[in-house]
């Protein structure tokens, strides 16, 4: 094209002939393209910083979420626990994580772990700069969704411990085997592992998983909490006890916002908005990401009435079935969102709410403890959502979202090879954190780090450690109140008090 | 200019002419016109995706305005109704609703119905998905308004029901009307009625007037709670009883929340951002959605204050006035969001301040019982925003909203069909669902699955049909708090305890 | 251009030639051009009302915060303060405020204020209608950031007069001075002020420091609460009395919402994204904006962990510290997102959270009540923002946000012009406003329309001004849950009730 260039250089511009015009339009051409390439850039950025901001987001919606789920005596310990991931997600993946999760190496190929961009270095491109910020906010999901399961009797330093652990090394390692460009499951390289490599799209696995996998290590080394499988004297109880949630209110806030959060999480995942095969990819995404949810929930409470009205003769619908059974069938839709039909959404989403209410029941069945069920949530809907990929992926979907064409789920007959790579990296990412985590763990508790003592959960960790308890609402005396009343009764020359100001005193009384 | 490309094909390229500079930029043009009609279509599909994202957190705004309004006692079942609607509304959406409302029919024409696009079946576009995820969380929204109205006395058996019936064939049957391109009321179509069509921008009428006719009619046939209007007798009170919401904090975050949705619903309605008119819609929907919230607010409590005081003596300002205001004025401005000066937004909020005002006043003279006053906030000033239309609308914005510029509001004087049609539009929507719903809730009410038995009532929803309140404050035990605050003293050689430890112990005891 | 254009109408089109050619490259290179400023203009519009519909969203924030942090007495008036404060804001910007901001006047040059645009008039493009709705969000968070501070004790009527006069007038002038094109501060003119000017890119200063040194003056001129500082008889007490906060969840959800709000905010004050400069700098802020918030919450919690377990012996972890950390780190990176390295906004944050530390302690020292600790949040962390810009502004970033790249932080080399700047204007806000904000208190003290009466605080502002208590969490009667059960039991011909209604009942009772 230089020689255009040197053409149009050449040319005399003094009259207008046919050499002129071609040039000039030539030049425009060319100014738009930059101009165009600029408007591409500032689009796909401002993509991802609403994306990566709804995804923040959902920082508050677990917050919500598990300090709903938890007794009033812990509520300012969850919720510290989740505003402190945050901080340690930030300050982890900005340090080392993202380095380890993005980073290439010197060796290329394949490869473990990335060994460059330490602390986002050189980093000055809008895209690269808003990539580590919509990354930080997937790594913060992932350590948040352990805050859950170990609430009301981990200690404050050890899931500092953790959560820097898993946002700065766990995680990345995670991310570096499936959705860097050298991982040795990556769909993003020229050989992928069985010719189409892992199909995980936003993080069922990746983010959900491994959230999830470390929850259930945590809460089988930890141990129940008091009360709830065994008697005061180690003696198992017949019924487990159930610890009622202290705010439902903040359990069904959390749940819209992190169904809201939902839609940067999957369409986000699309990374760029400025082609249609983007925004086929990611107006897909919302819509299926929507359908799951509302099946997932949809089913886990009404097969749980069903089965309670079976067992009781009375028909009631359960709040936290319908709020975790939406929360699963999102879990479930997250790797796939982006690969399978409008209704294999919905199959995939009815499917997660039985995945979830069938594995809650078997967590209690083993005595395991999770104070907000995040592990049938995130752990076992995680599984079922990258292996459903393998079923469910249709081939014209993948070649739109930037997967291998030739390649998709059984159920459209063009192989196994993506079902055996989704199995694979369920055992991937369950070894892995299994075998890092678990020693983790059982450090921590042999030091004795790990667990608060008995008393100190008995008296909740608001108190024990946190200053005091989250709420306060001891209403005014009622004597001031009676007095007002009688003051303003007496300046309007009349005996009988306004209405209103009788009623609230009373209530308060 | 196929010719143009064919002259280019057969051009020589072996040295730069004149011929090969023009051919190369009549090829970059071409090359760069599909990329820009790529990031037009990514631009558009990620403003929806951004718009229903919002549209759909207006979910977790009506939980918390409508569960921070009513009694303890049914907090869960409010709540569990809310997130049921979005998932029913999801679902009946997807299957048929989306299809009645905006398929076509093999008629042609003007028609009832839509007949194509069941299951949004061979959707594959960007633009295609993204519109029915918008649409749904508009008709989630229609759908939840009625939640409110009949709560604390509603079976959820029937609210299921309606909610599916509502989103899956009376609201698709209105939108049909008035935003497909064959409703009979549409202005999308060559030859709108009296050569306009309804004006509804973003849905005072489609949305707001089709949830809030429907809570109206319900909350007749479903009658008032017990000792709101009637004593334990039947006799009538002399004064209403007033239930005092049981938290104005879940109650400002709601209504805080559905403002900010409404910057998707209303900015939304533009549909696309890709040219100067849509940008200049979108933006003035904000402004005039942020002016006629402003001024609802304000002269709904502060009228309220003055009214008050006259009967009292006393100032107060009252926080459920300030609120409906403020949602009133946003239901007032919705439909003519985009074709009104910003001086008139602040005039039609004032009046959503005042119709909410009276509006509830009367439904109260009326002994018709709104949990919530949805029915003041969304079917009177749904009513007051399609009317106010056909006063306010300025040609000019008509234009670039893309109506008939030759219309306008009376005030404008341009004629009075627009103002004809708006009131036709109002008839249209009340004649509609009250045809429709009416049957259906006596038909409900006869078979007696409407409304729960007294007894259930007066224990409250939550207790009767969701396994317990909704909340548990329980402090920890006074012994255990007292133990610690020993351990601790004796720890440290001192008698006197951390004065916070103190301080929390003694709050909790 | 234009005889380009004449050349092209004089072609003949009736046969391909080069010509022909030329001009069809020619014609659809300005199609095009057309189209994508269109495109531009409608990304920028949308970016815009993305940025300001999040930064409205901060109202919600600050409503959940401070109500979460005052006595359950006060809620309702705090929560009424911040919706009212978001109307008045709107209906100030939209009459004056912005006028006197923006505006331009006859006399050009460097001006005190601005005198057109009243009333938003003659606004019609799409630029200038979402420039409006952005700013307006803008000045309604500086209104908003005093309502805390003044909690429990200022009268309703005096918080509206100033909460429209800071929007209407105060913090205009602030604007004019830094934002405008005519300040006499502002970086924007052809002349700046030591060939730099103020760099405030989202308003450290304009925003922060304008409302906190009001919130400083009125705490000033209030006076404490009842008891914070003396007994019943005036005498200092030894240790002051610290009001626990109501609701610990309301607090943190308002923290998380605030910092999801800082996403528009900061990266929103770019006011443009269709270029690669303007995205990098968008994307800068977001992962800066990131990392201050962080390092701040985490320096104000584990500081004062330090220095209390230094006190008292034991280790406790101390949520208010965390959440006020965490805004401080977000105040003090506003002014500097866009210029300062990830490595700096680090550090920012760490100082701001000693900064918000030390001035929380130092008003308690000074016997100064700030029933929010707005005060040190918002003032001095606004005051360190600005101050930092001077030391860590990267003139390559301050060349790509659009500042004199010659210029830039004492530690990179380049002058300390930049650091004179940013002391100015700290000292023009802070003497502005206290100038014109203390005799306005003042004189509202003087006619006793600022502080509520002793009974009325004692009482609490929502029983005395706004009709009642704003929570009712009373229980369901324990005899019509036991008649439940019992009519349930003998239904089922059982004597035992269903586990989980017998645990409601419990609970309850």
């Amino acid at each position: 094209m230089a020689s255009v260039a040197e053409f149009c250089d050449a040319v005399d511009n003094s009259t207008i002939t046919v050499d002129v015009v071609g040039c000039s339009a030539y030049l425009a051409a060319t100014e738009t393209d930059e101009v165009l390439a600029g408007v591409v850039e500032g689009l796909n950025v401002f993509f991802l910083l609403f994306a990566g901001a709804v995804v923040f987001l959902m920082q508050a919606g677990f917050a919500m979420l598990c300090a709903g789920s938890v007794r009033q005596k812990n509520v300012k310990n969850i919720m510290l626990k989740n505003l402190l991931d945050a901080c340690g997600g930030a300050i982890g993946f900005y340090t080392v994580g993202y380095a380890f999760a993005y980073g290439t190496n010197d060796e290329g190929g394949k490869n473990f772990i990335g060994t460059s961009n330490f602390f986002i270095r050189n980093f000055s491109a809008g895209g690269d700069l808003i990539g580590w910020f919509f990354q930080f906010a997937f790594a913060a999901t992932a350590a948040t969704i352990v805050a859950g399961t170990v609430a009301e009797r981990c200690k404050m330093a050890a899931y500092l411990c953790y959560s820097v652990f898993l946002t700065g090394f766990v995680y990345p390692v995670v991310v570096h085997s499936i959705w860097s460009a050298d991982g040795f499951l990556t769909a993003f390289r020229d050989d992928p592992f069985r010719d189409v490599g892992n199909v995980d799209f936003a993080g069922s696995g990746v983010v959900h998983m491994t959230g999830g996998a470390t929850a259930l290590v945590a809460a089988i080394v930890l141990g129940p909490r008091k009360g709830r499988f065994y008697d005061e004297d180690g003696n198992p109880l017949e019924t487990p006890a159930t610890f009622q949630a202290h705010s439902v209110a903040l359990q069904i806030l959390g749940t819209f916002i992190l169904w809201f959060g939902w839609y940067g999480f999957n369409p986000g995942s699309a990374l760029a908005i400025d082609n249609p095969d983007s925004a086929a990819t990611a107006a897909l995404c919302a819509v299926t990401t929507t359908l799951a949810a509302a099946c997932g929930c949809a089913t886990a409470m009404f097969f749980d009435s069903v089965m309670d009205a079976r067992a009781t003769g009375e028909v009631s619908y359960d709040l936290t079935m319908a709020m975790n059974g939406c929360l699963a069938g999102l879990v479930g839709i997250t790797a796939g969102c982006s690969v399978v039909q409008p209704w294999a959404a919905c199959i995939i989403g009815v499917i997660a709410g039985l995945v979830y209410y069938g594995f809650s029941k078997l967590l209690v069945a083993l005595k395991i403890d999770d104070a907000v069920d995040a592990v049938p949530v995130h752990f076992a809907n995680g599984m079922w959502g990258v292996l459903a990929v393998g079923f469910f992926a249709d081939p014209t979907l993948m070649a739109i979202a930037g997967y291998n064409e030739e390649k998709g789920g059984v159920f459209y007959g063009v192989g196994g090879d993506l079902l055996i790579v989704q199995i694979v990296a369920v055992l991937w990412i369950v070894g892995w954190v299994t075998a890092i985590m678990t020693p983790f763990f059982l450090v921590l508790n042999a030091l004795g780090m790990f667990r608060v003592d008995a008393l100190e959960e008995e008296v909740g960790l608001d108190i024990s450690h946190h200053r005091g308890s989250a709420y306060d609402l001891t209403a005014p005396k009622k004597e001031d109140v009676e007095e007002l009343m009688e003051v303003r009764a007496s300046r309007h020359g009349k005996v009988e008090v306004p209405k209103e100001v009788a009623q609230a005193a009373e209530t308060e009384a």
